[in-house]
């Protein structure tokens, strides 16, 4: 199967792992006028409209220090044939339009609400900055001993400043699967999402499970179904905060639904005539409003939950 | 490709996610007879031999009140057609076999060692309990403020006594990846492995990485290596202290080795015959002594390592 390239996916940052490793590298980079910042405030980025996309706005490294003192950058990579790229949180002003220099037409913005016109190696950076900036800024203490942590090697990982402990930044991963039965897909909806909307069946994976063993878990767990011929299909790094979504199909081997009525509004069986004139129709969005009086919808091409059933859709029988 | 069951996987405990929100249900677990225990001592666990194989050691729940007042039970899940299964940490005493009362021929053991002789349901089961009672060893404070935590829900997450925190266990993606160009395949080995021992090039998954950016970015970074058609292949729970590794199967697209120093011992491209010649010969073991003077030995068949190595060297040309 040919790689598929979901949202957030492919940051083509080069991540520097042999120079990172060099305070002094990172101390000449925070000096170095080709390096350049993304500051976040309270998880969201400034974006401007170029050419009809939204694009990250960089800010000069030198503005750094005297606008931001004791702010704690954290190095993202170096762009090919540009200079190092950093991140900072600016979420302790009120005002972060003047935590550093932006054009007047750039706005902070949601990266949920703004992944569909975002320039897809833009979002890839703010992927990466969204999930390290919040892990820095909730992890201020040692969850050994409860004393201070400070980062260490450009914010790569932290430690503690009394116990031996170090902490290394956090990604979730995550299994969510379509499971079909050959002419009709399982979805289900959670209670609080829009009207008609429905996705597929996903969870955290557990201490001790293998990705395959996860699938079989929550599909269980969530719709009382058993499946076998479970088939990676692609991921996606999905920075709500920090999860990795592992993305499967599966073949249902029972077909009543035993619904969890604790996690799950309604778990349903689709066809595939029902799923094609969705994925055609309005796309929903987890955070946006579909409208669609009651229809069914779906995600929108954002989510790797839309690339899994347009997978199953658009393949046999 | 037909799913491939890792040492560590298939761990057949029903979680009970439904049952577990249930503190009422979790207490009455703890005083059901029919429940049981795995102690662990600084990550050892308690193992017998019976007939031919290494079993996990349960011990009565009623046990657990009179002789480790205080410990904090975890619920594993619920044994098919048995009791309630928990793991508690008895790492406090030096004497381990008076926490509870074991068979005369049962001893606590390091599970790396013994994963090759343990009975395939208990490793997984041995595998969860050892990555929970980890975690929450090191996670008595609270990461945001550094307060104490306590555990709910049966040792499922826990919670900040203080602020509005919850934590959850953690479990970290590796992808781990056999790299080949037909006729051969690249190895590396890290200083300080037994000698003449290879094993497939590995790492954790950064934030804002899918799996296949993070496979070329560690070959890259390793080997210096470029690679294409990145094939996933199977998963694997490894409990040293609480990864997921994620196997794949790249093709190498370039040939010139230019490894990083610093992380890497040696990196190799290795022909079909020699690595047949090793697959058939001792295994070796990350934790073991291949003693084989210098020829190549690889990791045992309880890694997704050798499991790796094996679907290629067994498949064409």
């Amino acid at each position: 199967m040919p790689e598929f390239r979901n949202t957030y996916a492919g940051n083509p940052l080069d991540r520097v792992a042999a120079e990172r490793r060099d305070e002094e590298w990172i101390r000449a980079r925070l000096e170095d006028p080709t390096s350049r910042v993304l500051a976040l405030h309270r998880l969201t980025a400034p974006l401007v409209e170029r050419d009809g996309a939204l694009r990250l706005v960089w800010s000069p490294i030198s503005e750094l220090a005297w606008r931001n003192p004791g702010s704690e950058p954290a190095l993202l990579g170096v762009q090919d044939g540009g200079g190092a790229r950093f991140a900072i949180d600016v979420s302790e002003t009120d005002e972060p339009d003047i935590a550093l220099e932006m054009p007047e037409d750039a706005a902070y913005r949601d990266l949920r609400e703004a992944a569909g016109v975002l320039d897809a190696d833009d979002a890839g950076i703010a992927a990466q900055a969204r999930s390290l900036i919040d892990w820095h800024a909730r992890h201020r203490h040692c969850a050994v001993c409860g004393e201070r942590t400070e980062a260490v090697q450009g914010g790569i990982y932290r430690k503690c400043v009394d116990c031996p402990a170090e902490h290394f930044p956090r990604t979730d991963p995550v299994v969510i699967t379509v499971v079909h039965d050959g002419g009709r897909c399982l979805l289900g909806r959670q209670a609080g999402w829009p009207a008609g909307m429905f996705s597929a069946l996903a969870g955290f994976i557990d201490h001790g499970e293998s990705i395959e063993d996860a699938v079989r878990r929550e599909v269980r767990e969530e719709a009382g179904i058993e499946v076998r011929e479970i088939r990676y299909h692609s991921s996606q790094p999905w920075p709500f905060p920090a999860s990795l979504m592992i993305g499967c199909l599966a073949e249902a081997e029972t077909s009543n639904i035993n619904m969890d009525e604790f996690e799950m509004d309604d778990v349903q069986w689709f066809t595939r005539a029902e799923i094609l004139e969705a994925l055609d129709g309005p796309a929903a969005s987890i955070v946006g409003d579909p409208a669609r009086g009651g229809a069914l919808a779906l995600p929108g091409p954002t989510a790797i939950a839309h690339t899994l059933v347009r997978a199953w859709a658009d393949s046999a029988p």
